[in-house]
């Protein structure tokens, strides 16, 4: 029997283009003692995996190297075992790739066949975690304040907002169209929402945030985050987890002189989840009680098919997903 | 018997004009019980000054009002005593601001007449506090890492070198002359040292920081700040003290990009003293001690007289003084 995989076979110029893909069918291997096989159900596709096809050797973990499949995070089954803690039948959660099979001694976690796949890549995975860093480790909010976050409806800002609501925070989310803004008001109860293409965005932003921004949780970087910046309050923080809108670009935008992080005493943290491993686990437990409970809504975005990830990981940069992108298999 | 004192009349537009300064003459008062007289000898004239007298009200100390006499700190002599603490000939420092004399409750701190005004107001006043703050609670400095420093001839900028050596790391300074420069590293000890001027400033910061930066004291702004920022290290620490070059500018220059913060993982805090005020006495007591033990140097920049002050404080934002900048009186 043979199965798909994609490979990465070119560094993407600027944007992504199909050509730097190849997909190639092989036979489904024999595994050996200590192995087992997983059939992979669901693959995440997330903004980080665009930092991962270049060869920028200064990012935060290596790059795909060329000729290899391409890297991604995902759920399957075991559909094969001699691996004694990983028996047929065990739901698994990890890095596996764009594969439809992938044959592990380890390194993927366990995770319940109660819950949907779509929630735990949504909730749990790399998204939830990220945002559940960012805002108790770095952000650190308390109850009164204002958090503004972009990309706010995309799955980490989401996130990020849900929890700092919990936390008695006034959130405020930045997203790219109003149907957007709509969901994150109307369903995840923001306190309110601003396209950032709205062209009185600056005014709109004063409006949601009359007492200023202590928090900001910035996933895009572009437009909104210059008027953000404006606006924060002395000793203010702010998480950069990402600069979305920068990653397809050869001249990204300048950013805020630095004058304001002097008068307002700002600290400003970049971090990637890559340095936190050691927490998914503690983080993941948080949020999977919190989803439980049904305090963290989500929503996905499901392709189907191993060849929809080709032209459907472009619908990140172009903010065109609603909600969590997935890729069924 | 009547004294001199410089009251502020006006905001300065963008450059800081003598108009904006009126010389008043007035009786020196009589004191009532509880009062001491002050008569001060020397003023430091410091870059935060420029931040005063702006009628910002978001910046982290309120404006000097308009009529009120210059603000600033300095040394002085108790001349006159009603105070049991601070008996006639107590040697006393802190805010008194531009004036031959001043009339005081307390709020000023008693310092030894063993040691130079000069010395007292360089390296234990505010710009040495200013470093020991930066340097030990905002970068961390570990042995072996590389530290740049801008506005490095600048009072806080060589004391946060000469601190940094101490502690066994790479000190790269940069500096607006080759005077300066040579003085860093000859006088001072520093690894090497830059002239911003230079039109191969990226090429010669590349060859002095052979394995990146690990920690940048910004002092200054400017042209130096974005070759510095592409050059820090995963995990490098930003303080962010001051942007004397944008100060008197009224378009500052945009600040780079932010995708190195997320990439890099960098984290960038700005601060200032009035902040930490109940730490001067701890820090303070540290550098003179250092001081005493011939390991902090300092060179004073010294005018002479109340009216050299308003010319003189130019001087710090053109980058013509050379060590600290202080009036004696």
């Amino acid at each position: 029997m043979n199965y798909s995989a994609i490979l990465l076979k070119k560094r993407p110029d600027i944007t992504i283009t199909s050509d730097i893909f190849e997909k190639v069918s092989k036979p489904v291997p024999e595994i050996a003692e200590g192995e087992f096989l997983v059939k992979q159900t669901h693959m995440s596709l997330d903004p980080a995996m665009r930092g991962w096809m270049s060869a920028d050797r200064e990012s935060y973990i290596p790059p795909v190297e060329l000729g290899e499949v391409m890297r991604s995070s995902g759920i399957g089954d075991v559909v094969a075992s001699r691996h004694p803690d990983f028996p047929v039948g065990t739901r698994v959660m990890g890095m596996m790739g764009w594969t439809e099979y992938f044959v592990a001694k380890g390194g993927l976690s366990p995770v319940p066949t109660s819950v949907p796949q779509e929630a735990l890549l949504s909730v749990v995975a790399l998204p939830g975690v990220t945002a559940y860093h960012g805002l108790y480790e770095v952000l650190k909010p308390q109850a009164g304040q204002t958090l503004v976050v972009t990309g706010a409806a995309g799955s980490v800002g989401s996130m990020v907002g849900q929890l700092a609501k919990l936390e008695g925070v006034t959130v405020v989310g930045v997203a790219g169209s109003d149907e957007k803004c709509h969901w994150l008001t109307e369903t995840l109860g923001f306190d309110a929402a601003i396209n950032y293409h709205d062209e009185d965005f600056a005014a709109k932003l004063a409006t949601a945030t009359p007492n200023g921004i202590d928090l900001f949780f910035e996933n895009t970087g572009g437009v909104a985050q210059q008027h953000i910046y404006q606006r924060m309050n002395a000793h203010g923080r702010v998480a950069v987890c990402g600069m979305i809108a920068d990653y397809n670009t050869a001249t990204p935008q300048p950013g805020p002189n630095w004058m304001n992080i002097v008068r307002k005493r700002l600290m400003i943290q970049g971090f990637t989840m890559p340095d936190h491993f050691h927490r998914f686990a503690e983080y993941g437990q948080k949020l999977a009680a919190l989803m439980m409970d049904g305090k963290l809504q989500y929503r996905a975005h499901t392709l189907h098919g191993l060849d929809s990830a080709i032209e459907g990981i472009n619908l990140l940069f172009s903010g065109e997903n609603k909600g969590k992108l997935i890729v069924a298999l």
